[in-house]
């Protein structure tokens, strides 16, 4: 059986939705990150980074993978369906690079505007603007590319899957700071939301919430 | 022929390394980044991000590949050559887990740290704090693990690869900070460093920054 660790926020959401969309069956774990439940001596024995989202696997016969990073549980679940992530290049090389861009960009800077904007205990100006600036301009690069591409790496990919998250929750906080004209961003942000398999993960992440602790 | 676009940093580095690893021959063209050759129409024709490296891969028969991302990089050449990551797991997932750690956290919080430690115009003590606290706790997250395990994922491979170089400047940096207790981490550095391949490709980054521009 495949087990995910998570909680509902945008690293959380990518594999609960790449596992809806492979039609995989998995047991959910909630791990609430508000109540520093990652910091626990059993979630740090899964990942020693204490973050969510982690991924075991004990379907494989002979031994168990737990793998952290939301990336590599990405490619982990793509390479075990043959689904999701093109098996040759340039559009497997195509896909990797935009899933190593929302890891790398997106997510910290958002990230880190998120910590100066809302939950620093002090308003550093430099800061909130460094972050607001920087989250823009990733945000852009999106927008920019799905300008002439419906999806960000061919077909509808793993990559589209681990950018969605966070382009949703950055659109909406920057809106206003400069991510307002991005048309393009928001199709795709709006077409990836309507997909089944998203919607019934986005809802069963937010029951089993409800339903933990 | 293969094509490296790339700069004397950190990031910079990987690729480079990988090559030399490999055996196999480039085509190393220098972007410096300090006079904003990022910035140029012809690279942002490679990466709509601006950002170096990037890697060209023009032996393809039909077609060429253009690869940003150094994560993306990495598995890419690695896969070409099947060398430096496992087929099959959990070997493999272990390698990808770790070369994910990097991109999205040594790799954003060291830089931020630097940022606010070196490059600022302002001085603000919360953001340099909150830098150093927190690259100092991934490279420890480092060292843990290679307490217990000779190179990051099984045998050397990509994941070593890709983490060496932050690491190693962060050691350089964070020792009196938080950092200096990490002996395994040093270790690590120290024995990646030594390796022939390595020293090979810092060297000849070195040589081509030198002659560039
Ligand atoms: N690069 C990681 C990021 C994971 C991450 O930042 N997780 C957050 C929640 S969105 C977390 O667990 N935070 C808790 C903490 O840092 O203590 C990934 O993509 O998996
Ligand atoms: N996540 C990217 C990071 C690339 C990156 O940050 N490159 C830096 C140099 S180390 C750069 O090109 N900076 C120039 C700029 O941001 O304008 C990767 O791993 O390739």
């Amino acid at each position: 059986m495949i087990e995910l660790y998570t909680w509902t926020t945008p690293n959380g959401e990518k594999p609960i939705i790449m596992l809806e969309e492979c039609g995989m069956a998995y047991d959910l774990h909630m791990v609430d990150i508000g109540a520093g439940e990652q910091h626990s001596d059993r979630f740090k024995g899964l990942n020693l980074n204490e973050k969510i989202p982690v991924l075991v696997d004990r379907s494989r016969g002979g031994h168990s993978e737990t793998i952290f990073e939301s990336g590599a549980i990405m490619i982990y679940l793509a390479e075990l369906k043959g689904q999701f992530l093109p098996r040759s290049s340039p559009a497997r090389s195509k896909c990797l690079s935009w899933t190593f861009f929302q890891v790398a960009n997106t997510g910290p800077m958002i990230g880190q505007y998120h910590h100066f904007n809302d939950a620093a205990d002090e308003t550093i100006d430099y800061a909130i603007k460094r972050y607001r600036t920087e989250s823009v301009r990733v945000l852009g690069v999106l927008d920019k590319h799905l300008r002439t591409n419906h999806w960000l790496a061919g077909d509808y990919s793993i990559a589209d899957m681990i950018n969605y998250s966070w382009a949703r929750a950055g659109l909406r906080e920057l809106s206003g700071h400069g991510a307002e004209g991005y048309d393009a961003l928001a199709g795709w942000v709006e077409r990836i939301g309507q997909r089944p398999a998203v919607r019934s993960a986005l809802e069963k992440l937010q029951d089993a919430k409800a339903r933990h602790g």
